[in-house]
């Protein structure tokens, strides 16, 4: 990754698989919230904390693959909630790990109180941290952990 | 899932990947028909069962995905043949029990009787049946079973 | 197996172990039919195909091989429902695979939404195909594939 | 738990086993700060936010467990880094769930990036929510997460 | 697939996700060639060995099944790096066993030295041979070895 | 279940495969007593407690489950030592849970300190309770918390 | 273990962890009764059976094993139900077996219909036997037991 | 099992599962020889070598068990194929090891080189020996081997 | 393998690993005859039934491959007891698969009823069978039955 | 750990649980000596080696790791027994590693010739060296190897 | 390692056992070809890339450990065909890793289509890389691959 | 074993495979010393000791285990070094049993500290005692305490 300037932080956000569904999906498990009011309380704060944020949704394994890699000079952390992917996907891995880009990841449910092939992600050992089982206080909450993250770095 | 009026039900046919092969590919295996000659015989029952058939192939998981999220107030069941991603997509899994869209899935060969790491479906539990082994015959017991769970409603 | 004169297919159908309980049994997970519900069902459709059928019910894991053992010679096709059997009996198995009889198997319910330790049948990888999770229809639409492959050879 | 009035929230910090050694123990792990910081960042937020905040420190899976059960009329919510009895501790998995107290678990490292014993957690299937590998970063997190469920009760 | 006249052998490379990260990223474990000069090399030894050449990169599983599947008439022989799909996709498995296309398998980096869920790869079973460890030199080795099955044929 | 009438229980009492030799087979590990004198000490306790208690040995899986089906209407307990079905009658346990028969399950040995194998019991959960290791005490103490059981409904 | 002369036999009884939470947590579960009545039920048929009682609840570890130890020449029994500590305690296992003390192990409720986790009991090897699933009433049958091996030496 | 006097030596043959099909059943595996002809080869070798002999087939696990629990008075030795039920009977297991009869095991075909389930035998730990792979041939050896057994007892 | 003539069968016996230690070493296991012993009792057999052997013993994996291997055009049929090595020897398996000379396997003790890692062979499934349990009287059956296999071809 | 002066060297002695039973708990895994012999012994060669001994036994996990944390700047060496706790204490561990101390961990019996989970060591991975199954000799050959380790820095 | 003058490269290969069979041993695994004519070809490419060699097969794990062992001053890499011990050998491993010889494995076949215990490869971990399923020419690339390495160092 | 005499006790040294390489090989793990200087230190004791030693190194497991063999009326003890064979042989594994030699088994390295297949030990189960960790220091520890078990029989 090449060096930084002293500029404004830019961070991508990567939703996962079936997020789009969200509010309407399974409400027990992922609350009620819709994707884009999870969205405005991420920009909210990134406008406090002075980052610039890019969203992306999607449902494709070689897209979140893409846009890691083709991000790699353009953005200085990623937020990601991988979903389905968290559990069967190297090459998002792969892409996180060979762009180096700082990333937490984060889960709306607590994945490990959920079925056993939930229990194993192959994300977290190459994201810094993860926030998992607040609904969608777990992005808020991860978003904050990276800022300062990138701005301790 | 809003409300159905009582309309003519309305069904999503998806063959997942490599199944634009068929009649080609390891005939021993998956018999000699064609798709286009399993959709022929799949559309005649739709008809004589005065139901709405769309038919999709895709080996994309994410499209396939995309496909069963997008159809969601759109189609009242879903026959799914997931072919290899029956083994390794949980996103395809969570589209079905996220949009609790009613779901047939069937297996042109018993994959219970082949390799190990085919013995093992992510789709079964989130299917309300399951026909398999029959050659392009699960296909059509499988859309008569499907028919059925609807009117049964 | 000797070889087949043109007459009338002869179909054996045998319900395994607890199936006498239906109706009574769990309802949520079986259904509210009485076997002999299901049986009537069964001889309605044969006599339309026009097939013979032989049906018994049994929780003698002994009596169900001999029936299939001693029906050798005297069956086409074999519908069976091993019920608590599927996931023990490897004489059930040796029985099918010995004789060589074209078996379908069905299932009420969808084994693999079950308990971990019925997730492995033993009798699948003997059988044509499998029908499994519609209830008193899987055995139906495995009599109808079973009259097809019968038909077919 | 008894239903609680409408006064000051209280909440339990447990800090398990050998994190008294904190901010000497293998740093590249755990990070520079000592406990004492880390307790102190606890309060500025206890205090802004307006809660009660009881901390303890314990290397006795006993005393983790009586703190917790002696508690459970005393506090409304438990902030926990179980430290290594995240891996072991049948015992303070049962006093969480047995109490029904709001939990939420926090780790310094990333436990899915070390030994393949540390990747199973007791503890995340009875908490809310979890926060890992942040460093301190992760108390505080967990602290205002839990505050938050505490105050959306 | 369809008998081959006694022309040109025409050979379709594929590089799975990430590659396009090549010399970039972590270059202790995937060296410093960047995929182009890789390209450059193979196209070389396709011009001095008379076959013909076409070279794809994907990070998308569904693009590598259809390019295998597309390419069933037009292709005598795949070269393929499956990257992280190595380890995870029964598609790409199947679309090569399907079409029957005399495959090679190479890995950059030696798989069986790095983490155990690397050891398992879904693509050499289906491969006629792999090359793997050599860097960009197991794609040159590769390319001899397939153009010499291709010839022995 | 159909609803009982306020008379006296009636209780089941069933023993498995090869407890025809106690008192003979492997004294060290089973006791000295025989069989009737098992028997003979259930019955005092009946009659002292006032309930009806039929006794069966089988070492038929079949026969064990036919005698729970059949007893459904006429049974308001079960006593069973499953003996070497414990651990591998899917078909016993299904007829527990099917009938719903209040069930306790007793061993003359302590399973847990023998082999692996018999480490596991399938008849455990659908069991309300289980005494083992006490030899034939087992027997008594079983069938007063069964009587218990049957008494605070 | 010393020689005992013929004097009233003495029984410890342990309760293991978060069972001073009784009556509170999880009735579903483990009922609705309080420890101090569990223990009046013990001491009233000690009283009759002429045999005296000492009764321990500790979440420490280390204070069971010590309290067994220290007791080897003061008991003739010991009745424990370990709670957590069953699935996890090798100390408690050797201070038994280290004793020789005759022990009865009684659990509640039924450990193996609960989490797969609770199946494995590390005291069952080296207790005489076992009464499980009862509620209140596993310890009063075992007390029994216990009691009567007692008188049987 | 009571002493024997030096009488002539009774022998019990007991064919498991299946093996009444024998000669017709994959002849490729078990061969082409029928049931009667391995009895009367076994006859045979009991005239000449002075052993009494009676023979059973059942397909019974239930029968099997009983009559080696009955015949515990009546037979110096037992020779057992026991088919299907080799990898599935704790019962005769039991049946073998609680009657302490000397038991000599044979297998057809060679059960080590057959499908994973068949490499576990429940009875080879409690029979003396074993013989496998040679055909009927594997029956004659093991009556020798087992004839040598009770005459150097 | 090259044709054999009509001539006198030619039987390779090795004796693994150890066996020169027989009858000193732990007799309880392995019986009290020497080596010489035994090999006299086969060549007695020879004689008898006119096949010419050759008898060796050897410590070294590598010394048993070689020769299995240099006697491939030397020997019709190989009596081995492999001992230790039937549990780790992969190169023996190979050797005997590869030279494809008809194998009979022998075992002084029942390795089924043993440590479990002797629970596996290597080498049953490349020999025709196996002879287990009876001691000295193992090598004698298994070579009778050898001597058929090869007159029977 | 802060530096050390040129002093005498200090060494923690740690006997894990159930160690306070030697001499006469199961002496034939143990021996006969008693916990006051064996440190007799270390401190004749503690005064003749010229180091400082402290010897501490606890069946506290939480008391072992205290001491061991509390003496990090008091101890340049640990000797330990872990007892029970070497198979599931990853407390103590961690306090070995969190605190760096050089560490020798010794076992009387030979643990590898025992039960199954007894053969993972928690704390084999931090410690330098270890010394088991020779009794109380196991404790001087460890300490005398400690002080040589130490000597050796 | 002792450093090398800039002289010609010296290459070991090594035949592992079972290979002084090839030519006539199951063909359809590993081809026709005799190990002189791969020895041939080895030794052309060696005369036309200027690199000495010597060939050596053997039969022994020892033997092969010694001749690493022993040319650890001699060679500047080894090209190793370890066949059945490439599964069994931590020595060869060993004697790999510790003299630091440059290593390529080599393999005729496909290992990963065979059976299950010939995917784990002990030897691939410590080679540089792997060349596998191409029959006698994995054994020509993999000396291309190998001479690179050496002139690249 | 044949009774000894009370002259001057006998022990013979084995040094496993890559033992020669010592001081070479690795000495992050292995230590700098050569085997001569082990030897060295090993025969002064031996002299201090009085006791006889003969000392050999093998790369053949074969050679080991003949060793151990022809040794048994020679030595009195066996101080073992297996190296690689402690996690594969069970032919020396045998050896040591069978001959019945007191046996102690040294490491250099602290196996349970490096990869996962070293963590077993084929050796450990029937050796008196292990020491491991300590470098050379290992060997002349065991030596001691073998000399100490030699005196005490």
């Amino acid at each position: 990754m090449k060096p930084k300037t002293k500029t404004m932080k830019r961070i991508l956000v990567i939703h996962g698989p079936n997020l789009d569904l969200l509010g309407e999906r399974e409400p027990g498990i992922y609350g009620r919230l819709r994707l884009e009011q999870i969205n405005s309380a991420l920009k909210k704060i990134a406008k406090a904390k002075k980052v610039k944020l890019d969203i992306v949704q999607s449902s494709y394994e070689g897209q979140i693959v893409e846009r890691i890699i083709k991000g790699r000079d353009k953005y200085d952390g990623l937020l990601i909630n991988p979903a389905a992917y968290t559990h069967t996907s190297v090459a998002i891995r792969d892409a996180i790990s060979g762009t180096g880009i700082i990333t937490v990841e984060v889960h709306l449910s607590n994945i490990y109180a959920r079925e056993e092939f939930r229990h194993k992600s192959l994300i977290s050992p190459v994201a810094k941290g993860t926030v998992l089982g607040f609904g969608p206080k777990s992005y808020t909450l991860g978003l904050l952990a990276l800022i300062d993250l990138l701005n301790a770095r």
